[in-house]
This record gives structure tokens, C-alpha cells and sequence, in this order.
């Protein structure tokens, strides 16, 4: 049985970059238990630090292979890098945990790399929840550059990219257009393009076909941030080089611009309103699990209560449970 | 401009299977104006007699086409089915409204099938929250089994499928395990399995693949339902009579298993969680706009407050803005 910590020591090994007292914090995050937070907030007044970088692509991008050869760059340029890799992935696979130990092997001596995959376990809003918590602690043990990596589909990815500095979306050459429909919402919002596996065939169509996407977009004015398309061969590591050179520009200009603060308080905003809602839903099960609501449930369901009235009795015992 | 027309006057049309009067009501929830709730409450009472049936797979899945001819087979059968397409589609492809076109065409003058595309346009929760507002529009509209279509990945759609009396998964042969793992979430809740494009190379692996997956599922005992694996050939019909023959089957089992109430309080519990959580978010949104609420939020990004301290402060307001 593991040595019990107090929370204090959690928090000083964590400043001190102790790799197992971080490990065991993020396992009480996954696990959504209460003991984390006064943990979380002695840690918050250490963070603000990190660069975080957002990389999205479907399945069968190379979008893993890629952010493993990012990682090794920027180790090379002095950065200390932690990762957050999103993964839905099924308890019969348990393709998190295998996936992480295959990617943890790659840099598994160099202390200055940590790689946390969060599984999404099909509970609601489980990563958008989970993930800023770890982008947190990371932030606390100095990590300077964060990644964030996620199959880009679904909202909750698309939240999770909104917590990035500099969002990538990684595509590939000679997929259907449904599948490049399918990334929507995250297009929208990406700094920059990636178009992985580029000896494919398709390349030069894709790269049209971004680049007509781009100018469709939003006016791009004078002063906005016009995204890039870039091209990398991921097993081999070319365009890395550039890749790493792009982020650092997209860094460079949030900061000139002044959009540095204002992704950070967006993005603490985000997480506030996250804690608030995560409190509400926990009151809202407790409230659905009375025996008083089971009634209510029983008159909707035989229609002599609407759904909008059982919402506002809902609200109501909201209102008492939360406390002054 | 359209003619103005009384709540009362929509409420009976619909009931009446006005398609005019129904898509209009169905714009209102899209944009989830509070003009829709009356009417939607009012219709309520008229509400619960459909049978829903989820259909998700990936983007060439061929599930757009399955479901087609799963409405032909049904309509066949003397049904009236009604269909909730959801896509994820961007503003710049205007995915959805094109694919509804191209889709209306063949059911276009059956006035017994409604197809409705809802886009997902990136906003938080926006599709797991206006799907079963329309999927009542079309109980109220008397269409007694409703369709459900979506691409199988991310939460929203998890939580969309949970609403399903009958949940379908499709797959296709030969494809990576990659992307069969991005299904996972979905997997764990599917009744039927379909293998579509079963002419393809790869049958026998996949089959045997989801088989070894429902096996290694929960222990099935003699009174639960076992999943079913099924081979269809969507584009020439294939399979299409056996797929509704499995999905009577389930739906009789769930009858005579007393589940089908079950999963109806269950969806009606999770439909007033729903809109008391959009209540919540409006009150929420509001309150990030107040001043006092900027300044608290500067003191977060000072790391003079934490986002726990500020969390709770939002709680506190909630608690106001909630009238008795």
C-alpha cells in the first residue's frame, strides 16, 4: 500500500516536479474526487506559466506519431514538455493505457517529459473536466510547453481545444470529404494546418482545399492571425522543424497582439464556470435519486406534469441546495 | 414574409401533421428561442407513443444509406417514420442542409417520413439538447417510429443514442482498429450491430471482432439482452428486411421486460436535467457579462483568487438569479 501523503507534501513534490505524487493527484482528478481541490487551488497561485498548444485529428492521422517528433523537438530547444493526450477509448481496449506506455517508452529517461492520457470512459463532460486540472498540475511542475492532443470530434474536444494557445489541426492527404466535414467546428478555430503524411497522393488538393477554407473564413483584417498550412512527414520528422518554428510565431504574435490575456482569462472562465457546473450536476444526481423526484418522474412520464414544470421544481430545489 | 400564427394555431397544426407548421416550431428550438416552450410543453401531453431507434457509425459507414432504406423497408411495413439527422457540418460546407436536400428527394412526396437534419454548428451542448425537442415535435406529429442518425463519436451523441428505445452501432469492414476504437462509449450501449458494406474484404474479422467484444462484455444473464451482429448491403437493400425484423424483436423484448418504461423515465429524466442545465448556462452567461464579474475574473488571472473561490461565488449568484 502506497505511504500516506498529507497534502501539503502533494503539494511540495509537485513544485519540486516528483513525477508520483503528480500521478497520484491526477488519479483522484480522473476520478472526480472532492480530496483534489483544496490540492488544485494551493497549486493555482504557482501556474500561468505554460504555453499550451492544442493538436486535433482524426484517427489514422498520424497525429500521435506527429506530436511525439514535436515533443523531441522542443526538448532539443531546452523546453521542459508535459502532454495530455485525449483518447475515447473502450474498457475493452484499454487502448489509453497500452498507447500511453508504447509513447512513455520514447522518452521514458527524460525527466523533462510527461505524458498523461486522460480516457473518456463515456462519462459527461468527463475530459472538458478532467483535462484543465491536468493542464494545471503540469503547469505547476514547470512544465513551460503543454500539449494538449485529441481525436478532433465532438464538442467536449472542441473545448478542450478553446483551452490552447495555439490550436493545430492535423489532416491527411486521400480521406473523403466526409471525413474532412467531420472535423468541422474544429476547422473553424485552428491556428494552424497541418497536412501530415504528405508523400501521400492528395496532397496538393488538400492543401488547395485548406487554403480556399482559410480564405472563406472570417475576413481576415490587417491585424488578425492568418492561419497557416504546413506539411510534415511525421515518421521521418520533416517539417517538424518548421512546425515548432509556426507555433512559436503564433506564441510570439498572441503576445504582441495582447491576445495572450485574454486567451488566459477566457480560459479561466471556462474552467470557473467548469467547477460550477460539475458541483451543479453532482446536487442535480443527488436531487434525482429522492424519492419526492422518483413521484414527479412518474406524473411526467404520465404526461400530467410537463418536462418545463419538473425543470423548474428542479431549479428550485437547486436553489436550496446550494448553500449561502 | 410568413403569415403570423397563434401558439394555439401551431400546436394544432402539428398535432394535425402540419410539416410547415412543425419546421417552424423546429427553427425556434434550433435556435433555441424561449418561444418554442410553450409549445413544446402544450405538445407534450400528446407525447410517447413513438418508438425511437438510434442508428451512429462513422463518416462512410454507409449509415445515411441504411438508414434510407430502413425507412423504405418501415414505410413498407406501414409505419410513419420520422428522422433526426444529426451531423456535425460546417458553416462552409453546409454539410447538413445539402445531405437533407439530396435525402428529402427520395422520400419527397411521402408525407408519412420527415427527415430533419440538426447541425451541430459548434455550440456547448447545442445537439444533445435540441434533439429531443424535436424528437417530440415528431411523436406530437403522430410518426411512430423516430430515427435517430448520428456520427458515433463524442459525448453529445453518447448521451443522444441513451435516448434511444433501440440503439444501433454500424460498422464497416476494413478499416484499422483505430478508428473501431473511436467508437468506444458507443460500443458498450449498442443493441444491434450492423456490419454494412458486407460484400467488402475483412467480414469475418470484424464479426468476429464485435462477437469477442459482446462476449467479453458484461456477463449477459438468461434474462438480458444479448447484442446481435448483423450483415447488411446498404446500397443494394441487402439485410434491410432481417435489420427491421432484429429491431421488432428488441422492441418487444423491451416491452415484455418492463424496460421500455424504464428507458422512458430514464429519457424523460435526462430531457429536464436538459433544459434545467440550459437554464442554468443562460443565468451563467449573464452573469459572466456582469462588471463584478470581470473584476473577479482579473483577480483569477492575478492568482490572487482561485478558480474554487471564484466557482463558488458563481454558485452563490446562480443562487439569486434562480426566482422562486
Amino acid at each position: 500500500m502506497a505511504r500516506h501523503m498529507s497534502d501539503e507534501e502533494i503539494v511540495t513534490r509537485i513544485l519540486d516536479g516528483d513525477v508520483r505524487a503528480a500521478g497520484r493527484l491526477m488519479r483522484r482528478v480522473d476520478d472526480n474526487l472532492p480530496s483534489a481541490r483544496p490540492i488544485l487551488a494551493e497549486l493555482f497561485s504557482h501556474t500561468g506559466k505554460a504555453r499550451i498548444i492544442g493538436v486535433t485529428g482524426n484517427p489514422g492521422s498520424g497525429k500521435s506519431t506527429l506530436v511525439n517528433q514535436l515533443i523531441g523537438t522542443l526538448r532539443k530547444r531546452g523546453h521542459r514538455v508535459g502532454c495530455v493526450a485525449v483518447d475515447p477509448t473502450s474498457p475493452f481496449s484499454g487502448g489509453a493505457i497500452l498507447g500511453d506506455r508504447v509513447r512513455m517508452q520514447q522518452h521514458a529517461l527524460d525527466k523533462d517529459v510527461f505524458i498523461r492520457s486522460v480516457a473518456t470512459r463515456g462519462n459527461l463532460g468527463g475530459i472538458s473536466r478532467s483535462t484543465p486540472a491536468i493542464v494545471q498540475v503540469l503547469d505547476a511542475m514547470s512544465f513551460d510547453v503543454i500539449i494538449i492532443e485529441t481525436v478532433g470530434v465532438g464538442q467536449d474536444e472542441v473545448d478542450i481545444v478553446r483551452l490552447a494557445d495555439t490550436s493545430i489541426v492535423v489532416n491527411v492527404p486521400g480521406l473523403g470529404d466526409d471525413v474532412q466535414a467531420s472535423k468541422a467546428g474544429i476547422m473553424e478555430i485552428a491556428d494552424l494546418f497541418v497536412i501530415n503524411k504528405a508523400d501521400r497522393d492528395g496532397v496538393k488538393r488538400l492543401r488547395r482545399e485548406l487554403r480556399t477554407m482559410i480564405e472563406l473564413g472570417e475576413g481576415f483584417g490587417e491585424e488578425d492571425w492568418k492561419p497557416k498550412v504546413l506539411e510534415t512527414i511525421a515518421t521521418r520528422g520533416e517539417g517538424v522543424e518548421a512546425l515548432a518554428d509556426s507555433i512559436f510565431e503564433h506564441l510570439d504574435w498572441l503576445d504582441t497582439h495582447g491576445e495572450s490575456e485574454r486567451i488566459e482569462q477566457d480560459r479561466l472562465d471556462h474552467y470557473i464556470a467548469l467547477i460550477a457546473t460539475g458541483q451543479l450536476e453532482r446536487m442535480m444526481a443527488n436531487i434525482q435519486q429522492e424519492s419526492s423526484w422518483k413521484a414527479l418522474l412518474g406524473e411526467v412520464s404520465s404526461r400530467e406534469t410537463s418536462p418545463y414544470e419538473a425543470a423548474n421544481m428542479m431549479l428550485s430545489k437547486l436553489r436550496e441546495a446550494i448553500e449561502e
